[in-house]
């Protein structure tokens, strides 16, 4: 599998001119090798065998399979395994460690081909999600929201994870009343009561593939509550329906902000994004959907000091009808 | 609280000739204004009022106190929001970022300035550390190990601390058997037995502030397991010791070495770091510690095929003898 992916990558290394790759994104790394390291791995892949680089703390590293694993101590022992033109992730690598390869190693963006093997999914990556969105669907049925804190329920969702196996793939958001305004709202203290939105934006990460998901609720809706609420479903609805490999993902971004408009409302955030090793991950705004992309749609409207809703649903790109998996 | 912590810096800026701050890193964000970002927003400190910038999805930034708020969408426009020669975290600055910023931008690496006034903790600071080594003992006194599962154990511990009202401060090590000769493992379903070493590494962070404590056993220690434990915790004893406002980390890690040399073990890493907001912070080898620093001090033995056995406590340091909080 991992062979596949390397080889895949080193088409597109070729074809962009590049001698080699210098990964340095966690996600990256786990994808071409396996190897699953929060800090301190760097992977090169060139026409030769690939070069796991780890300082010292990751001596587990030997045990990986198909690369050979050197130890750094400094930058010079990772200018050393480079060669040629490198491209480098622009996204991940940092500033200090970019400024002190440059001196001696020829740099260049590797722009999306280190990420781009990564947005079509196999049939193993596939379950994994649909096995997350099955510890996610278990733990909203069970979930009692009224009466209870935001922080306290986003902490119970998180025990939850963890007790099916799985962790938080992101902070968890549930946000109540205006906070619902809030995008990517950090739960506080605050009670979840009858009136007003309430948003719950959660996912489970299982296996390293993240899922991603967003319920929204009001346990006693105003009218104005309830006229949200339909408008975010209707819009999500009809966003889904065009789903299909081949539109551009600009084109649903374009239709939900002609949705959003025609109803007076702002568009706040992008109608979606891929999911998967990372809970956003490629395909991006302006990517042409292709079959076995694993996407979000997640329109959302949020009205200052009133609240806000987002509904949001993990889509499997096909040729002809997507398919929802949550 | 935050008006002292910018002056510091504001202070220090001035001492190397930057005009201001271009600050990336979350931990430091939140330590100049409390607010908590997993990732999205950028602080610039400068003899102005701070300027906190953000993605559209951050709107809850409006509540930050003390700060202008300004949202980005493009790199120019946190570009826009900078002036003079500005220092930037080499740690944190993502390389694209980096090279689009430095178009217009005079960037600079702001060293260590801008992680510095971090390095000293207030009665707060040392409050949550302690609350948070609270946490950690009461779990450990009511952990199960024997006949278990290395990953069951950590989940455990993982979810104790979510109920107790805190999180992991990082990935929870626990090493059994030979893998306890890897020094970041990653637990995996291995079953904990009597004969082996066992190292339990893991902290909970409470409020931010993170925890850092590792303990090492075995259940029925033959002579070489019994002579490593005693090795370590020896070390740990004399090294503690030696710990005081005015010595350099550098010659605890030159004891150190000194130490394992002469029982002859090969030193693996680092006698210690800082912890705070991160787990691993200033001060570091080669700084000079000082009064209300707190660090951690953990001699590690590790034998390839065999075990390893790691002693970690986390010291408040004093003008006198330094106080182990853990």
């Amino acid at each position: 599998m991992f062979g596949k992916r390397i080889k895949k990558l080193q088409l597109l290394l070729d074809k962009e001119g590049l001698d080699s790759a210098l990964i340095t994104h966690k996600s990256d790394i786990f994808y071409y090798t396996g190897f699953d390291a929060e800090e301190g791995a760097f992977l090169v892949i060139n026409t030769g065998r690939p070069k796991l680089l780890v300082s010292p703390l990751l001596n587990e590293a030997e045990n990986v399979k198909n690369v050979d694993v050197f130890f750094y101590n400094k930058s010079e022992d990772i200018q050393k395994q480079l060669n040629g033109v490198v491209g480098f992730d622009e996204s991940s690598l940092k500033a200090g460690l970019f400024l002190r390869l440059k001196k001696k190693a020829k740099l260049k963006k590797a722009k999306d081909i280190i990420k781009k093997p990564r947005e079509l999914k196999d049939v193993y990556e596939i379950e994994q999600i649909k096995k997350g969105i099955k510890i996610n669907k278990k733990i909203l049925n069970e979930l009692d929201i009224l009466g209870r804190r935001e922080n306290a329920i986003a902490r119970e969702i998180e025990i939850k994870m963890l007790e099916a196996g799985g962790e938080k793939a992101f902070d968890i958001i549930i946000a109540s009343g205006k906070n619902s305004s809030y995008i990517h709202y950090k739960p506080k203290g605050r009670i979840v009561r009858k009136n007003g939105l309430i948003i719950v934006d959660f996912g489970a990460r299982l296996n390293n593939y993240c899922t991603d998901m967003t319920r929204a609720f009001c346990f006693n809706p105003g009218k104005k509550e309830k006229g949200i609420l339909d408008d975010v479903k209707n819009m999500q609805e009809e966003l889904i329906e065009k789903v299909c490999a081949g539109i551009n993902f600009k084109q649903l971004q374009n239709l939900y902000s002609r949705l959003m408009g025609k109803k007076g409302y702002k568009t706040m955030h992008s109608v979606g994004h891929g999911v998967g090793l990372d809970v956003h991950e490629r395909p991006a705004i302006g990517d042409t959907l292709k079959e076995n992309m694993v996407i979000t749609i997640e329109p959302g409207i949020y009205i200052k000091n009133f609240g806000g809703c987002r509904i949001e649903d993990m889509i499997l790109v096909k040729k002809g009808k997507a398919k929802v998996l949550s």
